[in-house]
């Protein structure tokens, strides 16, 4: 059902990366199963280009101390537990075994036993980190401006921004759930959760040996996604190179997470014709209007028989084509959600959206705002949540730690 | 890790169940792979004995028509789709593929391509269905009774309750997720959601071929559960045989939900000692305490050297165990839950407990009020969703539909 285009047949094969290639620029390998460890060290953060695992468990912080010692500490602190958890250890080396009685354990238990299930972990720093607490106000990137107002959105500041944000993706719910859980658990006292998100059934492909899988709506979602092999693209569209004047940012990327409800019982009610039309692709093969198979190429000058556009002039594919953005892509991972129901009788659905950037102004800002303004989907999502965060660059092993280059 | 018991081992083999053997007392074989399907049509429903798989999306919806025939037009086609949907089908014979454009699909296409994944679908009726809508009310089950008020709970109305409960559990969520939402669907017009709730690692096994999983106090859980393969405690205090002068319910069963939420960090600092007294296990093993392995028998009078019991007094295992319940069992198949967070910097996270038994007035309720009352664990832990639901029994191929005895 899931079928692949001839080009993304066998791009990567299944085996771990080598040591030796982890501050190249080379694609991610693939785990050879979905309970093998990524590699956590490297020139960027895992969890990128890492070829999307299945679940989702995403938590932004609000940082509670204002002492910037104690916030490196925790830094470093998590650092170290990052680096045990991705591999399938407990967070920390007294476990819930052994060790102590009278203390409280270093791991709160609950994966024991459980593989690492591919699970990586993705820190983000926020606006707001970057007032004047922690002396960083000089150092915000000029890419992480604050996202517009756009047309539309409904933002709930209780689920929206936060100071730190870390998106644990793992095959196994219960592992990314450990790992969010032992890191809030090791913040205490200086960071509290703000809000979290899980999320199920990765609604992108990171890579072309990825089937490309479903959204809430139905329909196939990111067949023309950024994808781990698309070198010159990922460098010159994803990773920052500190070309805004933060040289500290130089192997990271932004995110920018949006949750967006779908009104999933309306679109239920609509027909197959519209749907497809206010998508621009058919939902059985997600190939483009007027083609046959999902990795066809668009053509947005092909007319049908009644001398109208196949794709429509409003239809989602096109409006928020690279070829109408000055070739800006977006490298997304997002995540279906369902956080149970809204009290009037509906499912309370729809898609967490993260996408990975060199500079949400010139990627993200643009297309959002030309969707907002005239895309019908409109009429069927409403956006709830928005978090913007500089990613900064991988870790080395040996001392280093997430956000040196930001404090040092 | 997850050791299992000498006496657990190899008693089911792999591989479908024989059709054959469907209106049997047969025990239910685990399907061959994740992806495969259970049968949909048996004696008892499927979901309740069947090897309880990993993930859940739990509904109640209340029912908004006030005719009879309407509610049995449902359940009739709930029955058909369910028939389809558990085999890895879509929902309806016209799927998003194919068929009328001008009308709205008959399956919500987001499951397209995706294997059966061990999908089941139970129903069950609540005690609110055999009011005066539907002429129900004589056959409402003596079992049915309403719960009690238990010490502490804190029930929110609003997700406790409801007419109807379906229980979707399958290895992958989006096609749990889809089950249910196409259920929604179909209900259109005769019933909307009242709640919903998804789940991830299966807190309890339900046959002794699968190793005990962990809770989100990092314990595991469900070690002395009542399993597929204990025939006769399944005939005695699982399966119904009309013995409350509910004739319709024979071969069905009575299900409680509990939404159980965990203050997770307060537990976190707890020391592990304190957390093995509390439980009455070690953490790592699982073993009763004084023991060495997670099957060993529970002995309560056995002493410490201090002289005091080895198992506490008010220890969890020892408040809950049969043997102070004049041997009430119950077949428990919980979910941990994650809700995002609170509002107050901690995770909404828990157990959504779910129980099979013949009569919850002499299962679930003795033993809960038992805990409500002294058990130490509540200092933790808060009640605060409640269902409580009539399962009835199986559908025969043919003409049959979910609840067919209750209407005719």
């Amino acid at each position: 059902m899931f079928g692949l285009g001839a080009a993304g047949a066998a791009v990567v094969g299944a085996g771990a990366v080598a040591a030796s290639s982890l501050f190249d620029e080379q694609p991610v390998a693939h785990a050879s199963s979905t309970s093998d460890p990524y590699p956590f060290y490297g020139r960027h953060q895992a969890g990128i280009v890492t070829p999307a695992q299945d679940r989702l468990h995403f938590v932004a912080f609000d940082v509670t101390t204002d002492k910037r010692a104690e916030l490196v500490d925790l830094l470093q602190e998590w650092t170290a537990a990052a680096a045990r958890l991705t591999q399938g250890k407990e967070a920390g080396s007294f476990g819930a075994v052994g060790g102590a009685p009278e203390a409280a354990p270093d791991d709160t238990g609950e994966a024991l036993g459980l593989p690492a299930s591919g699970l990586t972990l993705t820190i983000g720093f926020g606006p707001s980190l970057f007032d004047d607490r922690f002396g960083l106000a000089a150092k915000r990137p000029s890419a992480l401006a604050d996202l517009p107002k756009f047309p539309g959105e409904q933002l709930i500041p209780e689920i929206s921004g936060g100071d730190i944000c870390v998106q644990a993706c793992a095959h196994d719910p219960q592992v990314a759930v450990h790992a969010i859980r032992n890191l809030a658990r090791i913040g205490f006292g200086r960071v509290s959760v703000r809000w979290s998100q899980l999320g199920f059934g990765r609604t992108s492909s990171t890579s072309r040996a990825q089937a490309t899988p479903r959204n809430l709506m139905g329909f196939k979602d990111g067949t023309n996604n950024l994808k781990l092999e698309d070198a010159d693209l990922l460098r010159d569209q994803l990773w920052a190179a500190g070309q805004d004047g933060s040289a500290w940012m130089a192997g990271g990327t932004y995110m920018v997470t949006r949750k967006i409800r779908m009104m999933i019982e309306t679109w239920d009610r609509t027909s197959l014709l519209e749907q497809e039309q206010i998508i621009g692709r058919d939902k059985g093969e997600g190939a483009p209007l007027g083609k046959k198979a999902e990795f066809d190429t668009l053509d947005f000058a092909a007319k049908g028989s009644d001398g109208r556009p196949m794709i429509a002039e409003d239809a989602h594919v096109r409006l928020a084509h690279p070829s109408f953005h000055g070739n800006a892509h977006l490298l997304r991972r997002g995540y279906n959600f369902v956080d149970g129901s809204d009290g009037l009788g509906r499912l309370d659905a729809g898609l967490f959206f993260i996408a990975y950037q060199r500079d949400p102004r010139k990627q993200f800002v643009p297309v959002q705002m030309k969707l907002a303004k005239i895309d019908p989907l409109n009429e069927y999502i409403k956006h709830v949540s928005s978090g913007l965060f500089a990613v900064p660059p991988g870790v080395r092993d040996g001392g280093d730690y997430w956000g040196r280059t930001l404090f040092e």
